[in-house]
């Protein structure tokens, strides 16, 4: 009998794990496993299926989609390049290093369209529970079809969990918010910058979504933007109309009033207070409990359930790597998964585990972080025959990128890099990015881009 | 061994499940089952439990009011009286016929304080599953505790299903509504009306949410007020500022194109379009799927799951009477639970249902439908101790709430009415209802009203 997997969602990660079997499928002719991918939503993507909906979805489940209009990537696209899908074979051309979502989104599912694993994912399905039976080691996953409406249950060896971590919004209270008269949203419902057009908005938080939820709203007009920080400021050299302020203590109508005695009138509030972990399809027994962090306790190599290897999480990590980082996961768990890479006993496993937590808690700044991860990658992609790629010269982008953050946070997207995979140089976007208010596709594509089509990085 | 009964919910409906305990206990001296009611928030009160919070609550669940501010009673209170707990008994005076929000609940609960059923709830418990042993003829519940966050399986003799069915939006797509330049949202997350001040707003929808948000915004400064209705206008005779409009058939950026080819330009989509029926906690054979309606499928005597009557569901029909039919409901239930009202074989019950569906199907009107569930309340109430009161004179109150809506929109709420259950006279409000912006319960109290403290209507 055939190896059966279930892997939960159909975004980046669950798309990365597909594409791992069907790549493993065509190299070594080898016996596909029998695989279903359950997806909530119509379509695949993940976090990068735009909606305009917010809250629940039209059958009732929690919108998954945190994304909003006008985002452009917020790191270089030659830091999330696909070893075995450039940039360039995609779009027959090179294309500025800081491409907006749709044109993100084209690049990652069109290695996808390609290789047709659309046939493995039941859409429209949303996962109700998973249980594991130690008796026959196999799974019990759970369903509804809300194309039927009914729920079916079937038993599988594996269960990859692909669900994502920035769906489920972390959203605390803050005194007076129940009688504020104007909109109070977290980052996860946030649509459209152009509804905050002339207004004067306080941003709660100081990470990467008050960063660019701020700037967007910044760029399509709003009066002015507030962040308020909880233990440091994000510190840019901010243009005017933006300033920091530290912890909002309390609302009194619509006055927020500061941990530092200062107030200011404000017209809308945007919590940017991150996300939580959140399956509640899972018990106890298999539920990974963690904040966003580096090195997520209790998984092997990152991804193995410490305590049953059999149920695999991806890209719970917080990130600098991502799209080529959950790939490297899928192709690592998918070897596992085949019998490829043996497992070691648990004592081995829990000293692995515990080296990584160790390195990541000794961690002194962001540069440190990169090659942490980058280290990371790297040891999961050396067992595997995922195409070799110049893990720790994307990481020098990445420490390059920070800078450039640093230098301009209004501008930096308007630097070019490198592709490490194709050695091509990004072209310049055809005006500053503050300038350019159209985020479609079409727009972005329809400029003649003067790139320099080079050669690949040489591995370390 | 006591009989064990799991609730699921603590608002209305399972507030009235747990007081016919309490109240049966308190008059027989019977044994008190096992009773635990399972609450998703930190508080009683459901619906009526108001909430800053939209889309998903602090434990990632979602969250379940679609209360607003500013919202006051859109019926008389005489016709949601309880005939053993008088408004008189509460307020110890008489007050106006439509009070706010904070005032009803504030009533609603209070007979729930005095009794202490606080007791039996479990807080910040969402329940995950229910299932249901055919050998033991136990249900198993599995509950998310989130204050300890962890699951917990418990098994019952009954399960009364109290979570209501005005929590789980019914969003339609339009198109163009993702390119909307504004805020696109469901009824269910309006949370102030003072973020629609000085805009143009289109409300999609024809019944209570539309007619109440529409008014509420037109009372706290929105420019305009479109209605968009897909069969028939609400019909009113608006005011300057209000218009009805056919469907939406898409949007153009902001501007909506209507059926009758007219359009407007708005600021902001409020998609008033109703709610669903939603139990992802049951699997598909106990589980009750029906369009909002006077008379649910598949519920004897509107509250016994036809196929297997140890599962409750109390409050799930279309509502003219609301805390009095639940108590009603709660008594009949409670009396079902306890054995002293038998329940006939299937065949009989069969029929009851069939001959209520057939009279369902043939109300002709707004009159025929409220003398149908008070006819139907009637019948519940016949055969329990629960005290009497004058159900069709009530229904009669809801008749001439209709006609005063039909006289003034905008000024029902200024109209008085004579309790059925003390016969006191409501004394009026201090302002037309109009000119009345704050509607906290100190204000509200902190007239003095004059009224007529009277004799109950007699029986029929």
């Amino acid at each position: 009998m055939s190896l059966k997997i279930a892997i939960l969602g159909a975004g980046p990660s669950g798309l990365a794990q597909l594409r791992s079997f069907v790549s493993a499928q065509l190299a070594a002719h080898e016996e596909m496993p029998e695989i279903v991918c359950f997806e909530k939503q119509s379509d695949l993507g993940g976090m990068w299926n735009y909606t305009w909906r917010t809250g629940l979805d039209k059958h009732g489940e929690p919108v998954h989609g945190s994304m909003y209009r006008y985002l452009w990537s917020n790191g270089p696209k030659e830091c999330l390049e696909f070893a075995d899908y450039s940039f360039d074979e995609h779009f027959g051309r090179a294309i500025p290093s800081y491409p907006p979502r749709e044109v993100l989104k084209n690049y990652v599912m069109g290695r996808i369209e390609r290789k047709d694993v659309r046939q493995y994912i039941r859409f429209e399905t949303a996962v109700r529970w998973v249980s594991f039976d130690e008796h026959t080691q196999r799974f019990s996953v759970t369903v509804m079809d809300h194309q039927t409406d009914q729920l079916h249950s079937e038993e599988f060896d594996f269960v990859v969990v692909a669900t994502g971590h920035f769906s489920t919004p972390n959203v605390p209270y803050f005194p007076g918010v129940e009688r504020f008269p104007g909109r109070v949203l977290h980052a996860h419902d946030f649509r459209d910058a152009l509804e905050f057009k002339d207004k004067d908005l306080l941003l709660v938080g100081s990470s990467y979504s008050a960063e660019d939820i701020g700037t967007q709203c910044h760029k399509y007009g709003a009066k002015s933007v507030t962040f308020s920080y909880r233990s440091r400021p994000l510190g840019y050299d901010w243009p005017a109309g933006i300033t920091e302020v530290p912890l909002l203590e309390r609302l009194d109508g619509n006055v927020a009033h500061f941990s530092d005695g200062s107030s200011k009138a404000v017209d809308a509030i945007i919590l940017c207070t991150g996300y939580q972990h959140s399956f509640p399809f899972l018990p106890d027994d298999l539920r990974l409990q963690t904040r966003n962090r580096l090195y997520p306790q209790s998984l092997y190599k990152g991804i193995l359930w410490e305590s049953n290897p059999r149920l695999i999480y991806l890209g719970m990590q917080d990130q600098y790597f991502t799209f080529n980082m959950f790939d490297a996961q899928a192709w690592y768990a998918r070897d596992v998964m085949l019998g490829r890479i043996p497992l070691p006993d648990a004592a081995t496993m829990q000293a692995d585990m515990q080296d990584w937590l160790s390195r990541e808690e000794a961690l002194a700044n962001a540069s440190a972080e990169i090659d942490f991860q980058a280290a990371y990658v790297r040891d999961l992609l050396q067992p595997t025959d995922y195409p070799e790629f110049a893990v720790e010269a994307q990481g020098e982008l990445f420490k390059r990128w920070k800078q450039d953050k640093k230098v301009d946070i209004m501008g930096y997207r308007n630097q070019c890099y490198t592709s490490t995979v194709t050695g091509t140089a990004a072209p310049e976007l055809p005006a500053p990015w503050l300038e350019i208010l159209d985020d479609s596709l079409e727009h972005f594509l329809s400029h003649d881009y003067a790139g320099v089509v080079g050669e690949p990085v040489e591995q370390v």
